[in-house]
């Protein structure tokens, strides 16, 4: 079974729809800031596909756009004035910045109710403890593909490809919230693929193309790449995988797409939560 | 090879005595604030220990004892006049609560600076993120011993047995940033020692007493019982264990008495940072 990520996010953008009409009602517009920082066109190309995406669904999008020698100091000041800016609802600061700029420093300033992109610090643990209201967007689209598919969790043995601070760590974190068994394999694990062949939920985080070999996979596992790289191609050697598996994410077409669906979800949700 | 915690304790307090004579020197002193709420004897005996090993190290003791029926407010407030106490360094509220009181609420109202025992959601996630000043000090025993001993963490595979906030999970993310490849079991896995098994390191953080059994454990690991159950058990079968295992913690004498002296060396160290 292929799970198809923009059959997911079609499912949630309809409910969104609906939600953001009643927020019209009230007189209320969700607004996502978005904060570029210096001219990476693949960032730039995120954020205008983000952009698109709130527009696509009426809610506003705020481009903000720095040059690449801002200071951490210039953007704290930014993120600052966004977060006391009432009529915007969240806040993303497009990753990776330029390397001058303290990035953690950066993401923690940001305000906690504003944090729809699942960035901070204080977000990471109340997602750990499970009771974040904004999660990382593509762990907690992870669990919404699994979800919408009624793959279940509970009691599986999930392993996780990866330790980032956005995806690997709190993917891990929201699957053994839900019971998985799980275990985290990283750049240091000597044999990944011995991990990896007991897995019945594999979640590919690394960032290097077809990393995770289809022979590494158990005959009916269910395997989600997180992968994004060059060329639109996944961390999982996708024909290989699609051979064993009992159901997969293509990239592209996969986790992608509900990722973004799930930063809409946590601004229209923020905008909420402000009424 | 046994663990001998008491000399690794010993180790910490030896180092931590003359950083409390040099901030002495300072005319600082070093001040643990205790809060006790309810009468459970277990619990008594627990604050009665760590109050008398800060007197042992010069390191002064305030406690605070509140009766069984205060309230999460109530207790919020002790917990600011603390915060706003100079001349308090540390605080540490025993666990577990009455509860009608919001335990997560007070944890969290204990400011950060101040959180000596590593309980809030907050250093939570900057111990996840490997920058923490005081991680839980139960995961900061276990890697203290293991440190002392020279035992390999890098590359080994780690098995954390239990997933509470402040041992099962901060200790498998401190494993984790030490490079070991972790898997989180806990009460839904449903075959704990297919997993066990496989581990070059245990850490049993169930609170069951002899839950683990020798015949799980790999011959050669490294197992590390954090475990206290009635009548000084631990949550493993030490007989057994030890038969196989290259080196153990015993209980008692094994992980609990570094974990007090980790509370002790936070709290000087708050101290330091405070002058």
């Amino acid at each position: 079974m292929i799970l198809d990520g923009n059959d997911v996010s079609k499912r949630i953008k309809d409910k969104l729809a609906l939600q953001v009409a009643a927020l019209e009602q009230k007189g209320v517009r969700p607004c996502l800031a978005t904060i570029l920082v210096g001219d990476d066109p693949a960032s730039a190309t995120y954020v205008r596909m983000k952009g698109n995406a709130c527009k696509r669904l009426g809610i506003e999008s705020k481009k903000i756009e720095l040059p690449k020698e801002t200071t951490t100091k210039e953007l704290l000041a930014v993120i600052r004035e966004l977060n006391n800016d009432s009529s915007v609802h969240g806040i993303l600061l497009q990753h990776p910045v330029p390397s001058q700029i303290d990035e953690r420093a950066a993401f923690d300033e940001i305000a906690i109710e504003k944090d729809v992109d699942g960035v901070t610090t204080l977000g990471f643990a109340q997602n750990a403890f499970g009771f974040a209201h904004y999660p990382s967007c593509t762990p907690a689209a992870i669990l919404a593909i699994l979800d919408h598919y009624q793959l279940p969790i509970e009691g599986k043995h999930a392993v996780v490809v990866g330790r980032s601070p956005i995806l690997g760590k709190p993917v891990s974190q929201m699957l053994l919230n839900r019971n998985a068994t799980v275990t985290i394999c990283h750049s240091r694990t000597e044999n990944v693929s011995d991990f990896v062949e007991k897995a019945d939920i594999v979640v590919a985080a690394v960032g290097k193309p077809n990393f995770i070999q289809g022979e590494w996979i158990k005959s009916g596992a269910v395997v989600l790449d997180a992968g994004y790289n060059k060329g639109n191609i996944g961390d999982c050697e996708y024909d290989g995988c699609a051979q064993r598996a009992s159901a997969i994410t293509p990239v592209p077409g996969g986790v992608g797409p509900v990722t973004i669906s799930m930063l809409l979800k946590h601004t229209v949700e923020a905008a909420e939560r402000s009424v």
